[in-house]
């Protein structure tokens, strides 16, 4: 049997998703698991297990991580269409693509909702957000992006958790692409449903998202669930009653995952690894200052995971010409997502190091002397 | 960084899925690939067309191919939640577990419906269908699984394929187990929507389904659509607008999946994967009657990809026991889903051969002897 030869070693990703991942993790899947073998099952438990104990959480505390099948917005999804009750209502908390996108899913499911929106460069104002549930009493949930992919703003979940606490709402976090590298603190924020992903932060190969939630919240609309596939309350359920998946689970991607748990253990955890990524993005903010580049957000509200920069204004620059260049260099960027500026983004995480940071840097020094653009 | 040392071999697993799937489909994983980049989509587009030769259908007919990240069964769930109008109606014919999830969907999804049932043994019959159909002129669509993977039983989507044309209505096939090692004649069955997943006969790993579909079918109820990571409309018009899936892909298991469709190319299609299944279904079914065991459907509905048999009558005989047994000899079987009857499920399915199943007979006698079962 044959595999073709690469024609290239792996472009580096500097994307938000998905990452790159170490050798050793994607070496874990060149094995195939029985999906209901209690071996496997065992290994399905000790990451749901972890991930709690990663979050900082306990089932005593009334916690469960529950997997589920499908990318990052699978998960996202999966909560509104079971936990969100019929006659309940969800204020989203916007200001950016995945703001918007949790929208979309609430249009498609028929959930009521309004919508707190600021601009891309903005966190919401947590006083805001109390006087809309003060305002709105249908109101059951408050939805918000942690690190917005988009820009890689940082909103502020901890003083906005507290005031849905202080209005007796529930939070729902979309942590995708902080979770694992970020400290976040359930208690204090009053989370009741933070969402990640398996390839973000954790640095596992993409294939499932992980919801972590209170227990009461994951089984409060059980009879009232609007997806079968994505009922999380049934998932967890199976999880409880013989430690399977309902249907057939990723079993490459979770061998790969229980591999990436013990990597971040052994790179310090939630703390070692922010220790890198905030050294990648420092090398990061460095060097493209260094080229005269600016970066599109204000530094307090700026994550150390994704960062977007605006576009040179030479007019001998395009994204599209500069994206091939430094792909044909190994490196791979991304592009923006907004619309009102030209923005490019850069991502910090992945199983990528200072030295990646330092060779990306002097590909864009050489990408920007083949385009002959010299004012940024 | 470490990797465990593995404390056994694989085991092999006689499974419906996830099945055994070949080194280099797992070799082809060690690779990280950017989902948004053109190196990538062009991947993406190649699979798409070759799934859609391998069925023997193409765009010029008016078919096309979406992919979804999950299992199969959110590729089915995701064909009634996108196509099937909010005033539609599906009759499901049903003789096994998977028949029954079908409901359980429609039911989560509010969509109205009714029901055909004939005993797990027996088919349906497609008079009984027509019959149905004149009578209820609000029925839109017509379910049925292809393969039932409960039993193994092969229903005659042909000949129910030909009466729902004739009255008018849409045909949707769960061909899980089958698509990829059975040929299936989707203009004479008259097939709008046909599921597999990436991990059955096809022999990839498991993360994604496909669906294939008459493109007028799969766009009939764009703006009705109930669920927004699982709208197959919208997946399709983002692969025709960039190549892209609309949300991360499980990056890796496309990438085993190419290497896949080129291993089954190297088997000689369709044929040539059929032909290894019958002579490992042959041998199945040889060995166990060699040895007493009783298979449960008659030879005239028994696919050759998963076989049922009778647990032996001895009572010395228990199924977890005998599953253990196995299991340490480094082989997995499968326990039987239905209520009325005791039944094990071996699948002849995956990249296992004659060989293989020759070692699982001989591991059976030598689990037999040692749970000294004598009458079978």
């Amino acid at each position: 049997m044959t595999i073709d030869i690469p024609t290239s070693r792996d472009k580096v990703l500097f994307t938000p998703g998905p990452l790159t991942t170490s050798l050793s993790v994607k070496q874990a899947m060149l094995r195939d698991a029985g999906s209901w073998h209690f071996e496997f099952n065992a290994k399905v438990e000790v990451i749901r297990e972890k991930v709690l104990e990663l979050a900082g959480v306990s089932r005593e505390q009334g916690y469960e991580c529950v997997l589920l099948q499908g990318s990052g917005t699978f998960g996202v999804e999966s909560v509104f269409s079971t936990s969100v009750p019929h006659d309940g209502k969800v204020l989203v908390v916007s200001n950016g693509a995945y703001g918007e996108r949790m929208i979309a899913m609430l249009k498609c499911l028929r959930i009521d909702y309004e919508v707190y929106r600021t601009g891309e460069d903005t966190p919401p104002d947590p006083e805001v957000v109390a006087s809309a549930l003060a305002k709105d009493a249908a109101v059951t949930h408050v939805a918000v992006v942690h690190c917005e992919t988009t820009t890689g703003i940082l909103n502020p979940i901890d003083a906005i958790g507290g005031v849905v606490r202080d209005a007796g709402r529930s939070l729902i976090v979309d942590a995708m692409s902080s979770f694992g590298a970020m400290p976040i603190d359930f208690e204090n924020a009053g989370i009741d449903f933070l969402i990640t992903s398996a390839n973000k932060c954790i640095e596992g190969v993409p294939g499932f998202s992980l919801v972590l939630g209170k227990r009461d919240a994951l089984l409060a609309n059980e009879a009232g669930t609007r997806c079968l596939s994505m009922d999380l309350a049934a998932q967890l359920r199976g999880f409880e009653k013989n430690g399977q998946f309902r249907y057939s689970p990723p079993t490459h991607a979770l061998l790969a995952f229980e591999q990436a748990l013990k990597e971040l253990d052994l790179e310090g955890g939630v703390e070692g690894r922010a220790s890198r990524y905030q050294r990648n993005h420092a090398v990061l903010l460095d060097g493209m200052r260094s080229m005269g580049f600016r970066s599109y957000l204000s530094a307090d509200v700026q994550s150390y995971l994704i960062t977007s920069f605006h576009f040179p204004r030479d007019p001998g620059f395009t994204f599209d010409a500069f994206y091939r260049n430094l792909s044909d260099r190994g490196m791979i960027i991304y592009p923006g997502k907004i619309s009102q500026v030209d923005l490019f983004r850069i991502g910090s995480i992945g199983r990528i190091f200072e030295s990646d940071v330092r060779a990306l840097i002097g590909a864009i020094r050489g990408s920007l002397e083949d385009m002959k653009v010299s004012s940024i």
